[in-house]
Parts: structure tokens; C-alpha cells; sequence
């Protein structure tokens, strides 16, 4: 044997070992069931993202946008309640207006119970009143480390280890074919940033949602006059429906080509119907709706006109029910 | 000789010439003369970008922020304003109440010559009003045709070819060195995101600035009912002074590190400001105001009560004469 031989061997051999153990061969999204949606959702990504392919869309256009609360982590309690209501009832000895107003009222009295039902638009007042003249930064490191320590009241885990593990899979497949993923909040975009940065390592920027005011105000400094953005009590522009496409054509300015929601309210049925195109022959496209029938492993709630799973139906989108097409719930569970 | 020991020969050779051709040789903006202004860009991009610094700064938080208008690309006369005015004339004829309005009949009849001029209210009143009804993706297509294909009146480039040498070089060095560089731009964001793009191969949703109103209106189709968005003749949030850092805010939710605007009606003082960090003990910043005082290869122009230079002088930022720290304006003259 020439030792000389050796090493095209070894080059051959790693070769193989790429070509066979690459992207190509693993499943991408082992949480999900084998089924036609889950099919679809890799056909799309396939589709759009093989150089040559007649669907193929250029990396500027590879675009999806997920809704988070009840999409990307569960919305019962809201996540954001949760976190103004710890500061409510912190500051509640200092505004006894707080026991005669709605919400104010109901979340210090009922707390977690109140947030699993309160609307965006109550639990956004709650968090705009909560925290109103903290500074931006002030804010976001409050939000930083209560999702690094507090737990929720049924899973006991921590906010970032309750992405849905087939989310997870979800934003990594699209991220690994050339797909920029954006997120859109009905809550907050503040606070939204800060789990999606903690717990999806997306880039804080690509969150937008509902806003609060904020007003510039003088910091007191020997040298130099610096500024702060102070926050307002007052909730500026709540991200549902219309809204939630607005908030999102600010920050892109492109049509999504992939658009996750989930049944709440109809929240996200603008965003997902938006994500369709507006032309017949235009690019394809995949719409995600998620259903909460899941009342073992997290919950089970609809909307009472159904207005969300109609406009799937009528629409084409596919409804990813969490009882059926998840086989995995959250990491390691 | 071996034939063997050309191999590694030729390696060391490699090695020495990537060595010493790589960014640190080579003068990363030879377009800005030799200075204290330029030693301190460099120093701060050095400072907060090397591992081990002191003054390290970790790459999440390395962000610069840029103005549009007069800081990358001329703003006599308003890039969106003459983009405005080709619509305006071609729809006149069927509004005969422009001719008794403003700023409608200024621009009507003055043209360019208005637009020199113009408050940055009163171009996004004009583009609001001069595209209305146009759903956001032909307003897109439109603007990028015009982008590629309109030339400057004065320096008879397309504008793409109007982004100022220094800055292209300024923006590429910071990323070259980790630094995410966002614009925040006083006219509307979806026209500047365009040349953006086009110009400088940021991504479009990196920028944000003034908003027009738009509404989703259903698109005829036989299959599927379609969305799209429909620009209204309404001018939404206008991006200046203290509003400029709310539109940063809102897409970027992190302090710059640096920010960069120029002299003109004050726009910029806010933005400024608030990239210097409301701590003394913060991470190094850096301000530069660009002065437009070169008449001969631009313009000169000046604010009468001299606020942008007064806050740059109390705060200590970097002023940027064109006429004496750009060696060259444009690329290739």
C-alpha cells in the first residue's frame, strides 16, 4: 500500500461523510408530525430557495413573519401582563386611583387569572401605566431579568424555554435556506425583543408591534446635556388586525412570503391574508395558522365566530393544530 | 531544488501577502483628509470593535445611525420632492385644486427651484398626496425606476451615484468591523429604503423615517381573497428633532454608538444627542455634524440661529466641513 494513497482516501471519505450527514439528509423539523402540512412547509422552503427552480425568489424577498404571543410561546397568562403586573403591584401603594379602574382594578385583584383573558389592548395599558417614567434602558433591563427569572405559573419554566420547539425548528430551517425572519407583537415590541433576542438569538431590530409613547427628557450631567426616551402612560398604536400589517410594511417594506399566526381574537388574520400577495401569478407563499386544541399539554381555546380557521378555509392557509402536528411541545419535554 | 519545497514557499508567500494587504494596511477612508476628525472615527472604531479593548463593545450594541438626506447623498434639491413632482405633474391636469393650494402650486410651478427649499413636512405632504392611491408595491417599483433612472439637476448623476464618497467609505469600515448601520430618514422611509438598497447594500428594512398613512384594501381576485396596502394623501409621523429618535427607537430599540447628521433646519440635534448616552461613564460615542460649506463642488448653506454647530460645539461633536475634510465628494470625480 503507497502511504501516498492515504489521503485522497481520507479526503473521499470525509466527502461522503458531509455529503450524506449535510442539511439535506437530517429531517429539519423532527417536533413536527409527518403529514401534509408539515410536507407543504418544507416543499415551500425548498421551492423558493433552490437556485434554478422556476419558484426560486431571490434572498431579498425570502421573507417570513411570525405573530409571537400564542405563536412563538404561549399567550396564557400573557407574557407581558405577567411582567407589568409585577411592577403594578410594586407601585399600587402610590395610586390608589389604580382600585377604582379598569383594568388596574381586575389585574391587581385577580392577577395571572385576569391576564389569561384580558385583550393586547388592556394588558398594553397595563404595561404602558406600569412603567410609565422609566427610561428606554431602564425598561429593557427590567424586561431582561424578569424573563431571565421568572417562571410561568403552570409550566414553571422560564419564558425563553417556552418557544415551541417546532417554531424553533421552524425559524432555523427558514433562517439555514437564505429566509429573513421577522416578528410582529401584538404586546409590546419592547419587550417582544428582548425574549426573541434571548430565546430565538434574532436580531432585537427584526421585532416590531404595539407601541408606547415615549418623550425625550433632559439627563442631568456636569459636561454634556444627554437625552432619554422616558416612557408615557399612555399606549400609542396597538398592533391587531390592519394595524399589525402596518406595523410590519413600516419595518420591512416588503411582503412576507411566509406568515405564522395563531386562532386569538383575529388578530392575525390581516397579517396572514396580507402574506398572500396581491397577484394571482405572484410568488408562492404559506400560510400558518396555529391552533390552541391542545388542552393536555397546554390549552384549548377558539374564538367564538371562528373568524381566524374561516379564513384558512376560505383562504387556503394551513392550520397547524398543536395536538396533532406537534410531537414535541417545548424543548426537552 | 526540491520540487517538494515549493509548496510551503508559496504558502509563506500567501500568508505574507494577506498579512499585510488585509484592512489594517490599507487606509480604510481615503476619501477623508488626514485629521483629528479622521484619527478620531478610526480610534473609535478600533476602540470599541477590538477583543480585549477596555472600550469593547460587544456587537449587539456596536450600532451607528445615519440621516439621509445631507448626510449621504445631497439634499438641494429633495431627492423625494422631485420624485414627487414628476407624479404631481403627470396627475395636475385632473386636480385642478392644486393650483390653488400649497404647497401644491409652489411646486407646481417653481419645481426644483421650491424644492431647494422646502421643509421636509412640506416634500412628504407632496409625496402623500402625489401617489395616493397606489398600492405600496407599485409606489415601490415606481420609485425604484426613478431611482435608476432620473438624474440630479445640477450634477446630472443618477442617485445612486450621488451617495458622498466619505460616507460609503464610512459606512463599509464600520462594518467591516462589526457595527450594524441603520438610517433614520426626516422624508419617508419606503422612498429612502429604495436607494438605500440601491446605493449603499444595506437591507431595506434597516431604515426608517417619515410615514405616509396607508389602509389595506381587498384586491379583486376569483380564488382567494387578497390584500394589499393603499397609500392615503395623508402624511402619517414626520421624522425630525425629537421625533427622529422615536422612529430610531421604535425600529432599533438600542442607543447608537454613532450617529451622523448634518446642518439644516436643526433635524438632527435630538438624534445626535441621544447617541451620547445618557451616562458619563458610558461606552465611547461619537457624533459628527457634516457642515455644508462647499460651494464649489456642492452647495453652502447654513441654519440662521447656527443650533446644529451651538449643540455640537457645547456637546463635543466631530464637525465635518465637506469643503475641507472630503478629499472627494462623489465617487469617481
Amino acid at each position: 500500500m503507497h502511504p501516498q494513497r492515504l489521503v485522497p482516501a481520507r479526503l473521499l471519505l470525509a466527502l461522503f461523510v458531509l455529503a450524506t450527514a449535510g442539511p439535506t439528509g437530517a429531517d429539519p423539523l423532527p417536533a413536527w408530525r409527518d403529514s401534509a402540512t408539515k410536507q407543504r412547509i418544507l416543499n415551500f422552503v425548498t421551492a423558493t430557495s433552490t437556485p434554478g427552480a422556476p419558484t426560486w425568489v431571490t434572498p431579498t424577498d425570502r421573507i417570513a413573519v411570525f405573530d409571537d404571543d400564542g405563536t412563538l410561546w404561549p399567550e396564557k397568562p400573557r407574557m407581558q401582563g405577567l411582567f407589568a403586573l409585577q411592577r403594578l403591584r410594586a407601585v399600587a401603594p402610590t395610586r390608589p386611583d389604580w382600585q377604582l379602574r379598569l383594568p388596574f382594578l381586575a389585574a391587581l385583584e385577580l392577577g395571572p387569572k385576569y391576564l389569561q383573558e384580558a385583550t393586547d389592548g388592556e394588558v398594553l395599558q397595563l404595561l404602558a401605566e406600569a412603567h410609565a417614567g422609566r427610561s428606554a434602558e431602564q425598561f429593557r433591563g427590567e424586561a431582561r431579568s424578569w424573563l431571565e427569572s421568572a417562571t410561568h405559573p403552570r409550566f414553571g419554566r422560564r419564558w425563553s424555554q417556552l418557544v415551541y420547539q417546532p417554531m424553533r425548528e421552524l425559524v432555523a430551517h427558514l433562517r439555514a435556506n437564505g429566509f429573513r425572519v421577522f416578528v410582529v407583537s401584538g404586546g409590546s415590541a419592547e419587550v417582544s425583543r428582548e425574549l426573541v433576542e434571548l430565546a430565538l438569538g434574532l436580531p432585537g431590530d427584526d421585532v416590531t408591534g404595539s407601541q408606547v409613547v415615549s418623550r425625550l427628557r433632559p439627563v442631568a450631567d456636569a459636561a454634556v446635556p444627554r437625552l432619554e426616551l422616558e416612557r408615557q402612560p399612555l399606549a400609542h398604536a396597538l398592533a391587531e388586525g390592519p394595524a399589525k400589517v402596518q406595523a410590519y410594511d413600516l419595518l420591512v417594506g416588503r411582503r412576507p412570503l411566509l406568515a405564522v399566526g395563531n386562532v386569538h381574537a383575529g388578530a392575525d388574520i390581516e397579517l396572514l391574508r396580507y402574506s398572500q400577495g396581491n397577484r394571482v401569478d405572484g410568488p408562492p407563499t404559506v400560510q400558518l395558522l396555529i391552533q390552541h386544541d391542545d388542552f393536555e399539554r397546554e390549552y384549548a381555546y377558539d374564538e367564538p365566530d371562528m373568524a381566524s380557521v374561516n379564513a384558512a378555509n376560505t383562504s387556503g392557509w394551513l392550520l397547524v393544530s398543536m395536538r396533532y402536528d406537534w410531537l414535541q411541545l417545548f424543548a426537552g419535554n
